[in-house]
């Protein structure tokens, strides 16, 4: 087993991949603009296929589109030590986000290859489909069908933002495929690599983050209404400015989310004033609270909190107000045999590391519903993501990927 | 002079006028849209053109296409007793803003031809070309050119919102004068009624505003930046959240407002968040402060202290911020001796009045750099204006306009 443990995957070749993949649909500061289901999308979908094949891998695409990249065991009747992410991007994305998740696997295949290993259950990489929801919505859509969390007829029904349907896009890329998305596919584990998207990895000097759960989350939007009049007649004691009490809701929703734990996240992200004109007071503001933390009971209780602030100031300021809830998401715990495993082989590899909640929603989210699951995180430049600027190091990437390696070994097995 | 003190304009027709007007343009909700020296403000030119010519008046159109329809008087050397406005509107403007300016000096020049009444000096209503400054900025042009703020050759040269210049509009309706607009115009006596655009007669219950001057204006924009990150991952603690920082500028600006007296009027009317989008932490805001007050002092003195406390907000955040003058205009007083004759003639007719200031820019304020100039206001509904629901009651009107009405005759001198 020692030789085993010394197996590391080619840093440079997983490199150059992430170099490779980012020249389609390459934008001037250094990313990528792939979205689901488009002309560049299928041309990522390709390159990435190809590849999979010259390492020797059967393709199967499901009829979300989902790719499965199969690497071939003793025993193909085993449920696959399974890993991936996404191709897709956001309009001005990064190299990296679910890129690397997909590129770690397949250089986990190749590294297999370099060592003539075989393995007793197969190991597959998968694409999902639409992780990132720009084209159409929701999110996530691949996984999402996968699990169970919706229907594939209303998947294929989903409108693209230029008018067409999922399906006539699946066609038009010819990625229609015929195996029904989710039936009857066990898997050993789900296990998905990605960049951390924060800045928590990087300020602890740290390169592997083992990811426990994924936060629950909820969403809220809020409409303040008062009186649109015009500015230099209205004295300030009869006015019902909606943007003197929406900024003031930001500003205690920041002060709630600073006085509970750190794990909390509240962000008022969306913020639209109308008329939005320099001398009328605005009359409406819409805005959107996305709110973010491990436990259900402290998303409820600040959500509670947050709803009854709101109303007292609009109170206080003679303003009409609507809370209305959008979306809540329970928060994910992983897989705990998973999670100990990727924890055991980062500390095999001697990696800094620490245990963490992801932040951000990804596919394993979804995957936690039907496989047993878990992530791998690795720093980015900042914590900045959904961004051209988004940056990783060489070696983090590496070792992201050698913990993928070693896991996904434990869960296929040596056929020896 | 008991009999000419009995005089009163004809509620009816100055009513009857005013739907007329707005059938021009007229909007779904009641109100009217004539752009300025677009199609439906040439239309309503040539309603109010013929409507003088059926009143006896001479009509001179000047090179801003500002209109001068004169009633003469015994002897027309004498500088016309003037009074007027502007038939332009707001895009969802209201019947009132301006066209009751106009009509109301329509229906003293009517009512004075009712009565045969022969004035020493001639008496004058104007339009003013362009004072909502929507097709083309600044606003307030006519007027502008009139008092010698900005050269005719500029204002020709301007820009409309469609790409043509406003020389080329003024000729394609039909308004490019001959007369070089200002020059050699002396008048007795500039006199402006318009709707208060405000709630405070309402509230008080009192028929006329007598004007003694129009307050000083600064406008100033405000750009915080901090950093574009992701909403889920990034701990509140390490984030800079241009959002944040500026709600709590918001809400400090506000609060310095209600501290100062009651005159202050300070506004953030506009205000844009980047990116916007919902699971993004605001990485920049850029809004625009408006504010008021009829002394230079405190204008300087509030301006001061905003750009302080913004700097100081912005410290505590870790923001960066840019604090922009964009705009000062200083305080217009108006003749006493107009303000004088108006206040003598409202208490003549006996209307519940109050002395006040205009918190709004009108073109009486350029006026006021030429000519002994003065206003009259009527209250309107909620104070609500530049929107099709803004409303006044016909005997509110009325009541103006017969204070116009007297006061005019004092500056224009009954012939023997």
């Amino acid at each position: 087993m020692s030789s085993l443990n010394q197996m590391r995957i080619n840093q440079q070749r997983l490199w150059d991949s992430h170099v490779q993949m980012a020249e389609i649909g390459a934008l001037p500061l250094g990313g990528s603009c792939r979205l689901s289901l488009s002309k560049d999308d299928k041309k990522g979908r390709d390159l990435f296929v190809k590849w999979c094949r010259e390492a020797g891998c059967d393709i199967r695409v499901d009829q979300m589109g989902c790719i499965y990249a199969r690497r071939p065991g003793r025993d193909n009747a085993l449920p696959p030590a399974a890993t991936g992410s996404h191709l897709d991007t956001q309009p001005h994305g990064g190299k990296y986000d679910g890129i690397y998740g997909v590129l770690a696997g397949l250089e986990v295949i190749r590294t297999l290859n370099d060592h003539n290993i075989e393995t007793e259950a197969p190991v597959e990489v998968v694409v999902w489909t639409n992780e990132e929801g720009v084209r159409f919505s929701p999110p996530l859509t691949g996984s999402q069908v996968f699990c169970g969390r919706i229907p594939l007829e209303r998947a294929h029904a989903l409108e693209t933002i230029d008018g067409s349907t999922v399906r006539d896009d699946l066609k038009k890329i010819g990625y229609l495929g015929e195996d029904i998305n989710g039936q009857n596919y066990p898997m050993a584990c789900f296990i998905e690599t990605h960049i951390e998207q924060g800045p928590i990895l990087e300020q602890a000097n740290q390169q592997i983050g083992v990811v426990t759960m994924i936060q629950g989350a909820t969403a809220s939007t809020v409409r303040v209404k008062g009186v649109d009049n015009h500015a230099g007649t209205t004295p300030l004691s009869m006015r019902q400015d909606a943007l003197v009490g929406a900024a003031r809701m930001v500003s205690r929703l920041n002060e709630i989310g600073l006085e509970n734990d750190e794990a909390t996240r509240v962000t008022v992200g969306r913020f639209d004033v109308y008329p939005n004109s320099t001398s009328s007071i605005p009359g409406e503001v819409f805005f959107h609270i996305d709110l973010r933390h491990p436990e259900q009971a402290t998303l409820d209780r600040l959500d509670a909190q947050f709803r009854k602030e709101v109303s007292d100031i609009a109170g206080e300021l003679n303003l009409e107000v609507a809370y209305e809830p959008m979306m809540a998401i329970a928060p994910t715990p992983f897989d705990e045999k998973v999670v100990g495993v990727v924890n055991q082989v980062t500390e095999m590899l001697g990696y800094p590391y620490r245990r963490m909640i992801s932040g951000a929603g990804h596919d394993a989210m979804n995957m936690a519903v039907v496989a047993p699951t878990a992530m791998i995180f690795v720093p980015c430049e900042g914590g900045i993501s959904h961004n051209e600027a988004e940056a990783a190091k060489p070696e983090d990437l590496a070792a992201g990927a050698n913990v993928l390696l070693h896991a996904l070994m434990k869960y296929s097995g040596i056929a020896d």
